[in-house]
């Protein structure tokens, strides 16, 4: 895919996050995209997210699923509102429950492959679903309701 | 403290994940205590694992309550079967679903108290509660259903 992820419109203030901040060199930085009505995002594992040897992290799995939405949270209220994700101001979500089903072991080898459906939007909230793969068999099945930050985590001012 | 934590029972084939793994040098280390009836965990954050600056990434609070619940159902079950957590053979959890509940922006500043209550002992499930806080006010609730490792996790055979 050639166009930008939703993490690179984030504007720098907001950039910083360990799972998606693309200016956080210590961080995943994952990479979400629209396909369709759906949002993927592949990530492949380091060799030490590891649970068990052989098998990712569940904490990983947790936080692909929770910045994947978030991410796709803010594109989704981007398109509800039909605007540009460059268009100002910035949206930006943070998570207000997180909830994941880890269905089977989850094979460390390759990329995990994050594929969401947003469920609801309504006001400032956006619930977004999510299947985690691994070499085409779902492993784990996430569900995050995302809010549009709250202005006391809202910075630089 | 000066007892052992958790973590440090487990068998060295078990104590590579990335959370709570002794032997993993990449991850958290997290160490687990029981104090009376309750298991806590303090855990101080590095400065990138950040979500927006000066708060805590959410992700990083999952992993925290995944694998303190983990291990907390561990020792839970030893203490359900009499038994000291030396001794054999050792009980391994893993987790199957993974709630957290998001009350407030985590100030990334200090130390988090992980405080968690074992809900239910059944069969090989736990089901563990946590609360997380930060600087004395809690900023998560988690709940983890955690079952005993099942046989295609166990290795090293």
């Amino acid at each position: 895919m050639t166009q930008e992820a939703f993490q690179d419109y984030y504007p720098d203030a907001w950039a910083q996050c360990y799972g998606c901040g693309r200016l956080n060199e210590h961080g995943l930085q994952i990479k979400s995209y629209w396909d369709g009505e759906e949002s993927v995002c592949s990530f492949v594992p380091r060799p030490y997210h590891t649970a068990v040897p052989g098998f990712v992290y569940g904490g990983l799995i947790a936080s692909l699923i929770d910045c994947h939405s978030t991410g796709t949270a803010a594109a989704a209220a981007y398109r509800a509102q039909e605007r540009e994700q460059d268009s100002e101001p910035p949206l930006r979500f943070v998570t207000a429950s997180l909830h994941v089903d880890y269905l089977r072991p989850t094979p460390i080898e390759g990329a995990l492959e994050l594929r969401s459906q947003v469920k609801e939007i309504k006001g400032r909230k956006v619930v977004v679903q999510t299947a985690l793969s691994a070499g085409g068999e779902i492993c784990a099945r996430g569900e995050v309701v995302a809010v549009q930050i709250p202005e006391n985590m809202v910075f630089g001012e």
